[in-house]
């Protein structure tokens, strides 16, 4: 991981699933991620709200925008306010896309917390031709940071790879961001 | 109608919701709109497909994609080309906003067809609070036009006055659209 | 229609789809039908409203329970009160069956209205296999009525014929669906 | 537990939500439970894999009928081949009901496995009032057992008192779902 992060100049996300590995991906993780699957999972989120590194709270594949920040409450109640909310699609009749991209929850979060917002267009579309389109989307519409799935050969990719950018596709992407992010008086720093 | 085409320099989109109707909408409006709950009704998008204004199919509230281009289809096969594809927000369990708006419509319509796309994030969303990050957010994805209700005093709107932006409010919003606009390489013309 | 009500002693029920096909049809069936796609077609909800034939409205494929009896009202309030509530499933994120079949509508509906209740378990499954159980659990929540799809040689029906019975299927199914009746003190009559 | 599985003659079902739980949980309970929120928590699945206690899976509040199925499967490749499924209601747009019960699932999963179904009327209404006539349904389309909330009090019950209901209350459905459940050739055993 120190690797990965020095070469990146990026944070290093590790998702969490149980509370016994809480302490260890703590002492390594920049950032703890609670997945879809746990957002209501309490005592997971109990744990997390004890560390002191800053989590990564997904919404529920069902969630509603305010189990969302209930979620989050959890973890805040317990010391750690270092709290982002995660939107990364949601599930419904629609069979298009892996998932239906809820960005009306970006400004609603927005609005109702003081949190920041990531915006996972990989999950939220679950399609690579999608997501610059949507990554921009999901700047344009107020997110503090977007979570993109890379792989350098995505169709060998042990998972996930139908939605994830090659590195070409991605270092192509954060250019046109970089000016979505400019057109509403927001700012991409180096690092990435 | 010919007086606010005038003032505003916008096109006048009318909805026509019987088949009877159509004629006279045809002789007057510049945009013929078929509503949310008309998209499968077959009769009026046969009859809307044999006039020679354009027309706007709104996509159902439950509406799948490929519905909306099989919907599209009915009225191109009657010989009208002229038809634009209208995103304006889907059923979903969500009760934050009054409807789940679907940008990921955005770039799969525009990959599997060649009709312009249309976004609406005054139903999208039903709160006037988050039109402008919606709208921004929608440009961003690739939608080729908006259609957005603005009222000079929203309280007092019969309808849809929740979901209304002010002339103010809507000058401004233009403003930062020009700027998302450029940002993706798109341009909004000087009428609006 | 007169042959097919003398041979079977049953109803004979015809969708209208357009306000001028209204009178035409109730010359000739017994009950009109409204079908989903129409639950909210104003217009034709007020024509049936005018006529003296009694009319099954069914429940729109995203459509609320409270929205399906504020349309029953469109035809109750132009002096038609002979209106029937159908259950025919509505859509979800659910994909092993057509439809999700909502039977906690009927006892909803039978609790917040004198309306008879229909069910239609040919559409709230769409596979013929689930009819009968999903017919029996129908009656057994309270239906007034049940509406089944029956074809002679269902796999050459021009459509609909996954979710058909054939007549033997059909006749078995009404045997066990008496004594499903009888269990909650109903009756089906002699002529089915 | 001995006591009030003395008293009722009933078995006790007890829900597990972390691993570990499992062991104390399955030395007094009779059935261990996987709440709908631990549905995908595959590490509790695996935990309770390899215990002798049967286990009741509940389906997640937006679960796939295939994904309840393969996390069924986790938790017989582990070696406990005692899983009981259990419909208790999805997440959908319909709010008259706490959730949409879907009883369809009944004769898909029967159709698709040889596990016991177990349906769940009290989340799957979420309103007393409702609960016999969709307990009866549930017999009706093929359920294997019911879980029914029970409360000498409702309205002063810590949770979900709206779905409860009163002891007279379950007594006197318990004799309707004899009758019901003789009409589908099932026998209700002397016990409840």
């Amino acid at each position: 991981m120190a690797e990965a992060r020095e070469v990146t100049g990026l944070p290093i996300i590790t998702e969490v699933m149980t509370v016994e590995a809480v302490p260890m991906v703590a002492e390594y993780a920049d950032i703890l991620q609670i997945g879809a699957r746990n957002m209501q999972n309490y005592g997971l989120l109990q744990a997390v709200g004890k560390v002191t590194r800053p989590v990564m709270l997904k919404r529920g594949i069902s969630g509603m925008i305010k189990e969302l920040l209930m979620c989050a409450e959890y973890i805040v109640s317990g010391g750690n306010t270092q709290v982002m909310l995660c939107e990364r699609g949601i599930r419904t009749y629609e069979t298009a896309t892996r998932n239906t991209f809820d960005l009306n929850a970006i400004p609603v979060l927005k609005e109702t917390s003081h949190l920041p917002v990531i915006a996972d267009p990989s999950h939220g579309t679950g399609l690579r031709e999608l997501v610059p389109s949507m990554a921009r989307a999901a700047v344009a519409a107020g997110a503090d940071a977007l979570i993109i799935e890379v792989h350098p050969d995505p169709d060998k990719a042990m998972s996930d790879g139908r939605q994830s950018l090659t590195l070409e596709e991605f270092t192509k992407l954060m250019v046109s961001l970089r000016r979505v992010a400019a057109a509403v008086d927001r700012f991409i720093g180096d690092a990435v």
